[in-house]
């Protein structure tokens, strides 16, 4: 232990440390002695390791032996080099103090800043930058950060003796006796406002504040200031904020934190000093251009205050050409370096380029596609590396419209109406409506309408389709809403409770505003955001960058991707965004969409005999056979699962005695029949009543029509010479046995079809696995299924025992980490893969051990879910099926699986 | 095959069969045998056997060579022996022919009888019988039978015949020529009463029918009717209905059915002649008495049309009594060779005693136990013979009351009102009343009162206490109201649909029958009967026999039986019937128990802050602690496992206007903030939504108040010299960590109460295993829980994706083996051994590799079902816990799992 090296300088484009020991000297360390390194003009310091971190807690809270000599003598090295001597009177070196373990940890400790300052120096620095102001603050500064972060006083009371320099001041400006109303800005004086007397009168009460605390006086001696700055660092690894911060975030095995201790930097000293920010290439565009500006004579804070307008990079080209070649020379290596786009962070002192920090820059999802196909072009990269770089918010982003981003933030929060779940990504304006028929006639004579409810159900189909955007009052992320506005990549937001909706007198309230039927609003489906009046929106554009990147995604998954679609039109669009086949085609949406197909369903289940419900399902055949045709033409060969009837009955009749009333009227039945049979469907737990295939169990004949509309519908597309591949799907199996009943049926009238229409006619017959008893016999179950689907949003609920629609009350908690961090995310958004993945993998190894080919894709909305795309690649699935909208997700996330698997 | 023996022929005291060849001889030719070879005096005959039938159909329906001419020397040999030949002229020999394959399949083929008659030999019969009513009659019959079996005629043709001889008669009788009107049986002319010479009449009209269908005369040959009935008994193995019921009962492997022909006896033929029935004991009481009675010169029929009323066996003994001492030699022998009570058919021929048939003998519940308790100190049988011969049903019967066995069926169809579930059996009358607080007010002042609702809720409690029986429209046998009702062994009868309940106008309604409050109805819960009006009930006596015998099995099993109860008055009552601890005390019903605590628990959630809830719960700590200490007591001792707040908050407010108001009133609460918080309460799928620990989990406040009140109830018991055992259980856990969360709560809060109260306790932490994903994490949640209780009912209800309560619209047909036979039987009664039971062997074994000692109960509605107590014998359970009334059933069924298993 003893030889142990403590401490690592870096400097005059060498270090002793490197980017590889993050580990020793912390993230920040590692990243300035790997600058310095690669000869870029780094700020010189040195770096205590996170080993003494450690050595300081074994050793009951005491420095190392031997520490104290290493500092001094790095601390001498430092000065040498800058050529100005800590705590000096006449030009005194002034350093940071900063913090820095192997993993990032926001807010475990704050920046010292100006340390070397006191009573002697500032006067120093005073005259050496000819700028006593500049100096007076710095020291004010330092003492607050000093007081705050070192000896723990609190910041109030500071701000306290401040605020009333700065009150007194904007009394005098105003010339009025009495004090400033509380909370008021007007005519407020800004902490750069406060000038050199004000700041010569308040550094004799900040130091009051600290001797009241510390009983102390403020030190004076730069080495005091140094080791209790080093030691505030290090107390600051067991501070109770940062250990809750590594528990929550599961960060373990870290020796404690490195301490960075750094020459400062001005920006601020004149003409020739300024400081700026500049990134690699374009982030908006991607474009392979410089790009930045900067402020001269101004230190970072000035940038954030916004009082003058940063000047562009050409102009420093025009102004410094010293210092922009040589921060072109510092992007060149960077890129070259790091091997993406990078931010820099730089500062020029007295015409001398400093690089305080570099680190991979944001960039629009246009520009990330952009630049990681030219890296690639530029052999920076190589594919494998350009396609990890996507993520999924990238892909999203290039597909929703968003609000102008011109619009400021200000002026959004003037038209703030309400905030609910950001359900379906996208903007959307309109006017509101409140229920699905007055959608569907606003827009049909051309208006544009957000239709607002409590919640929705199938009836609303139509009139969500019709609308720009969906706003709902309940429901969470996979509500009846956003499934089927995902589906359409429809802009939604659900789950806002603080709507009160009244559909008599077509208002929605949230506290005293008041939006009536007509009124305009835009929603942000990205954020959950709903504002008052209609907003300028901007439309996305595909570059082509985004093809030549989903080309190369094709070429690398294994796992085929599919979509879930009902309608031609969506299985159009499905296919333009890369659609493989259809793993999803939910029969009982095309019920509602018109009045003649509403009638003859509910005509059906409020039928009291056989015949009844043959002859209303007589009518909804050619409909359904249309439908199917339809969507086998758009899909031209490629596969097409469809699900028999799946959702409960109550779902598809009116509950309203009104709406009872015309029904039994259209359908000719006694009222008191209707209301009572709409009353005997109701359930406790429909979720787990009569639906799915229980429903076919008891009414076969629903079975006989959808089979015989879909293989009528394939016939006619053979004879017409359309390839088609049916796969018909059984939902909610529990048994083999079960299945079978199904199956042999199914078959009975596909094969009596087929040999009706006299053509020849391949299908497959398999099944949903959504309930726990179908996993868990799914050998059982694969004697019969060709196929397995799995249904995770239905088989995450009977897993975990949640109710999606009502988990919103309690599962915030169970994913909250801070709170209790149960569950490591929502698991109707992310497969949950401890529990419903491991009933996943017993299903495919029963399955696969009774049929080695089983074939098997996931439908829930899970399959748009990298995370989940990801385990479905390693545990064997042929194709995950998605949303139209996020089949390119799933396609560059099945990538993804490939290249992290081959890691 | 050609030395194969075909015909296996018994009587004269010797058979060439034995008992144990029933799969060559079928079940009824092994039995003739098996009489015949222990000396009974059995009528002669012989066996064609099952491989006969299965060479006829692999000879494509044709009879193998060589059994034409055994038949005929085996008919020659019945011939000799009895002394009289196959349609004889002067004294026929008549036979009987029957099917029976190796298992019972009734209604399989019906049998022919008095084969041998034609036009000459029923003239025969008559002379010799010197009755040729008797004579023309048994000629009668064999026609039709012979028609209808062997040729397929429809019996109603030639009971159209029978119907116009019969109606003539009537109209003769009533002196009327107009047609006696349909369905009256105004003096009308019953089979028995139609005489010789309308017989004479009837008989060619008969053949006429049959020569219709036949186109041939009804055959006089004897042989070549003997060869048509076999022929035809032979037919019916491959008829639909028996290939139907082979597939559903999963009867295979049988070779085919065999053919009886045995020597008719007539007990009608004078004074010397009768016909009986026998019990080797009373089968009433048990006790070891020769038991039955017959009827002098009569057939059978005659005792169904029961014409005269029979006589005792003790006359038997005056009137014949060497025959009534070969009776008692029958009873002795038989129960020693069958080693169980026998009933006996049997016939006296002029004088001369035949046997026709025997076989174990129904009993009452209190004869099965006193008989096998007697059996054993005979030494007939051993005691794990007597243990196994108790049935579930037995032990049920001797502890309900029953209606009183001597009203008839008859009076009981004129009361009968309606009919439902029968969820707990015994039988109940008192008023109808409609509420539970009417029933609590109405049996305060004495009334025996039903309460009838839709359905019932945790607020109904207090009422269904108070109540006799419980009646409700909707539910199956596992909703609220039958979970209730068992808990305390009440009569309840639910999801009785029928029923049209106006709780405004206090009236139920049948069809055109209405019951008002205040009304009497008497119902059956062992049958599910509701009948109008009040009748005698029969109060259930334990026998010694029962506490002999439940000894008996409390000595074997291994499995420890505990109870779900959740008041001292049911701890001790359980115990009395044998419970060894609490398995499961839902704290929740104590909530309910008066007005004071409902409006605690009400005003807890009705509270919008902390403060609020923290105040009400300490007015209900008081209360549970006295509840807890109660049953600490009653249990002295026994473990005590108490299962935190579980229900959604929902179920424990009050949903009308009025009762709102009301609570809004009491509390000091806004109406509108009540009314708000219950709306905000209801949950799409409940079940799936906020209860169990989630509860706990958003508010630990309910945990601290309950763990509080468990310990120091504890606590105050230890002090007081009981022992105790208190095991906290959280419910609906889906996660190792959720527990842990909870289980350091709970853990916090006892060992803080431990030390305010200064003793020593032992506690254990524990949980329910009841959501799937338990199941598969079951490891990492016996990390922390010292105990595993499987709650069955939700676990099924969540592996099935089936809510009990919306179950009845399809489970009947899931359950139903003629309609699907998917489930083996209501999974909701006894354990799906397939699905759940399998998640529930994988709990086991990762939750004991994690904790070897890790104690194993079951607690759901299976714990007291002996097909599920015999899984978790087989699966290491350390106890199961079941409703005290089903205690001594457990204990049973325990017993016999252990019997089984080491058969």
């Amino acid at each position: 232990m003893a030889s142990k090296k403590f401490v690592y300088f870096f400097g005059g484009g060498k270090a002793e440390g490197k980017g590889g020991m993050k580990e020793l000297l912390g993230g920040k360390g590692a990243g300035l002695a790997e600058m310095t390194n690669i000869g870029l003009p780094v700020p010189a310091g040195f770096t205590i390791t996170t080993e003494v971190c450690a050595l300081y807690y074994k050793n009951n809270n005491k420095f190392p032996s031997g520490l104290d000599k290493e500092v001094a003598k790095n601390l001498a090295r430092l000065e040498k080099l800058v050529g100005k001597k800590l705590g000096d009177y006449n030009d005194p070196l002034l350093i940071s103090v900063r913090s820095g373990a192997a993993r990032s940890m926001p807010g475990m400790m704050e920046t010292i800043l100006n340390l070397g300052l006191n009573d002697k120096s500032v006067e120093g620095l005073a005259r050496k930058t000819n700028n006593r102001r500049f100096a007076l603050d710095a020291y004010r500064r330092f003492i607050v950060m000093y007081g705050a972060i070192a000896m723990g006083i609190h910041r109030d009371e500071f701000e306290h003796e401040f605020e009333g320099i700065k009150n007194m001041r904007t009394r005098q400006r105003l010339n009025i006796t009495n004090l400033v109303p509380e909370g008021s800005n007007r005519g407020k004086v800004l902490d750069t406002d406060v000038n050199e007397q004000e700041l010569e009168e308040l550094i004799p009460l900040l130091k009051a504040v600290y001797k009241k605390h510390t009983k102390k006086d403020f030190p004076q001696d730069p080495t005091e200031q140094l080791w209790g700055a080093i030691n505030a660092v290090f107390g600051s690894w067991m501070a109770e904020k940062a250990v809750t911060y590594r528990r929550v975030e599961k960060i373990s095995g870290l020796l404690g934190t490195a301490v960075n201790i750094v020459q400062m930097v001005f920006g601020n000293r004149g003409e020739t000093s300024g400081t700026g920010v500049c990134f690699t290439r374009d982030p908006n565009t991607g474009e392979n251009i410089f790009y930045g500006d900067l402020l001269m004579n101004a230190q970072g804070e000035d940038v954030v205050a916004g009082i003058r307008t940063p000047i562009h990079l050409s102009d420093l080209n025009r102004m410094m050409p010293n210092i922009y070649k040589q921060l072109c020379d510092v992007r060149k290596k960077l890129e070259k370096h790091y091997r993406d786009m990078q931010d820099i962070e730089f500062t020029v002192e007295e015409g001398k380029l400093y690089i305080l920090q570099c680190r991979s820059g944001k960039r629009s999802p246009t520009a990330a596609f952009c630049m990681a196909v030219d890296m690639v072009k530029e052999k920076l990269i190589t594919k494998k590396e350009a396609l990890l770089r996507i993520t999924d918010k990238e892909i999203e982003g290039l597909f929703y419209p968003v609000i102008d981003p011109k619009i400021t933030r200000d002026e959004l929060n003037k038209h703030h109406f309400a905030a609910g779940i950001a359900a379906v990504p996208g903007a959307a304006c309109g006017k509101v409506v409140f229920n699905a028929k007055d959608a569907e006639e606003w827009a049909g004579r051309g208006e544009k309408v957000i239709l607002v409810r409590k919640e929705t159900s199938p009836e609303d189909v139509g009139g969500m389709h019709a609308a720009q955007g969906i706003l709902t009052a309940t429901g969470g992320k996979t509500s009846h809403a956003a499934v089927v506005a995902r589906g359409w990549g429809k802009c939604c937001i659900v789950g806002c409770e603080e709507l009160v909706i009244d559909y008599i007198h077509k208002t929605v309230v949230v506290g005293n505003k008041v939006l009536r039927e007509g009124s305009e609003i835009t929603i942000n489906g990205s954020a959950g955001e709903v504002f008052q009046g209609s907003m300028n929106l901007i439309k996305p554009e595909l570059p082509d960058a985004y093809y030549t990147l989903m080309r190369w995604a094709d070429e690398v998954r294994k796992l085929n991707v599919r979509t879930n679609v009902d309608t031609p039109y969506d299985a159009e669009n499905a296919i333009r965004l890369g659609a493989e086949g259809i793993g999803l085609c939910r029969t009982e949406h095309m019920f509602f969409d018109t009045d003649e197909r509403r009638l003859a369903i509910q005509e059906m289940i409020v039928a009291d005999d056989l015949e009844t419900r043959k002859t209303a399902l007589a009518k909804l055949l050619p409909f359904q056979r249309e439908d199917f045709k339809g969507i086998f033409k758009a899909m031209n060969g490629k596969p097409v699962t469809i699900r028999l009837i799946d959702p409960p009955l109550h779902e598809f009749v009116p509950h309203t005695e009104g709406e009872q009333r015309h029904l039994a009227e259209k359908i000719a039945v006694p009222y008191e029949q209707v209301r009572r049979r709409v009353e005997r469907l109701k359930e406790a737990n429909p979720m787990l009543g009569h639906r799915g295939c229980r429903l076919c169990i008891t009414y076969p004949e629903i079975l006989e029509m959808q089979v015989r509309a879909i293989i009528e519908a394939a016939c006619e597309c053979v004879k017409e010479g359309v390839k088609v591949h049916p796969e018909i799907m059984h939902p909610l199996i529990i048994d083999g046995k079960e299945l079978k009943i199904l199956e042999i049926k199914t078959c009975e009238i596909a094969e009596k079809v087929i040999k009706e229409q006299g053509v020849k006619l391949k299908y497959l017959v398999g099944t949903m696995i959504e309930v726990p008893r179908a996993a868990l016999l799914a050998d059982k179950i694969a004697d019969v299924a060709e196929f397995f689907s799995f249904g995770t949003n239905d088989l995450t609920q009977m897993t975990l025992g949640m109710s999606r629609d009502d988990a919103g009350r309690f599962l915030p908690d169970y994913v909250d980490e801070k709170k209790t961090g149960i569950l490591k995310s929502d698991p109707f958004q992310s497969l949950d893969q401890d529990g419903v993945g491991m009933l996943i993998k017993i299903a495919i190894e029963k399955g696969r051990k009774t049929r080695k080919d089983l074939k098997i894709g996931i439908c829930g909305e899970h399959g748009g879910d990298p995370a989940t795309v990801e385990f479905c690649h390693r545990n064997g699935f042929n194709y995950v099926s998605c949303s139209p909208f996020r089949v390119p997700i799933a396609r560059l996330a099945a990538a993804h699986a490939v290249l992290k698997s081959s890691r």
